[in-house]
């Protein structure tokens, strides 16, 4: 199956001269979505997961399935004041400015093996602060993975030390 | 499995006087997460689903998962400007003033026998508006399900006309 044309581009969002990759075609198949989880799991290759870390929001989509598929805790990342408990954060820059992002501090427990998955690699800024928050807790990152990475932002030289895997690369 | 024991009150979040129903420990356990999975799908008693639509954000961790366990396409419902297709949007009350949701106008075909999925029922506000998406795309709703009701604001009113499911009652 070709998982790519169940992509569909968005051009000019969501701002001018952006081609944005909407993925809700391939959400909206159950054979796409099958498909596509089949990919990740089998990149993981049998490796124990204690956790799978799903950032906010399209990342949860997979991540709640990585995680079922595996025996593993859903642990979601999200923006600030998002989570009701107690948190910590990690910034990352905006073409403007930054953000931040937060995990619950009981989310991961030392050792704890850790699959790390969002939706898209971009400049791979966001993906760098979650790497971040997952070790800050004393977690191991077994793998960081995608749905797609759009390689020509070159994100993946901001995560290098990890174990990467993309469903789909532009 | 009590499942209630896994969900965590936070007083005053995310306002004072709000006792918040944590869910993140439920699905930080996957068998917690897979026993609540399955009383929603046992609820549903084999009846034919073409879509699960999730609400943002803490519906999609559960509607993703019963999406693929019912062969089903996931449809995310989400906040204004978050989708970047083609949307039609419903109002609800808030405490003071509105909010809305929008729907891409390509999820649902007419006669699509639809699931609607959210975390919580509150005071129905949120569920009706979904309905009302759902239906003007002419989707036929299913079942109207949550994690947990708050039965003591009395949402099911709201949405009496649909079946319903709620896998934790408080």
């Amino acid at each position: 199956m070709a998982l790519e044309k169940y992509i569909r581009n968005i051009i000019d969002f969501p701002k001018k001269g952006i081609v944005f990759k909407d993925i809700t075609p391939l959400l909206g198949s159950s054979k796409a979505t099958s498909e596509c989880l089949q990919l990740l799991l089998q990149s993981l290759d049998h490796q124990k997961i204690d956790k799978v870390v799903g950032v906010e929001s399209r990342g949860f989509f997979f991540a709640t399935l990585l995680a079922q598929q595996l025996n593993a805790g859903f642990i979601p990342v999200r923006k600030p004041k998002k989570l009701p408990f107690d948190t910590i954060s990690a910034s990352y820059e905006l073409e403007y400015g930054f953000d931040s992002l937060e995990i619950h501090t009981d989310a991961i427990q030392p050792g704890d093996k850790v699959l790390i998955h969002d939706d898209v690699l971009a400049t791979g800024g966001t993906a760098k602060a979650v790497c971040e928050l997952v070790e800050q807790l004393g977690g191991e990152i077994v793998q960081v993975n995608f749905l797609m990475e759009l390689s020509f932002l070159n994100g993946r030289e901001k995560i290098k030390e990890y174990p990467f895997f993309a469903a789909i690369t532009y």
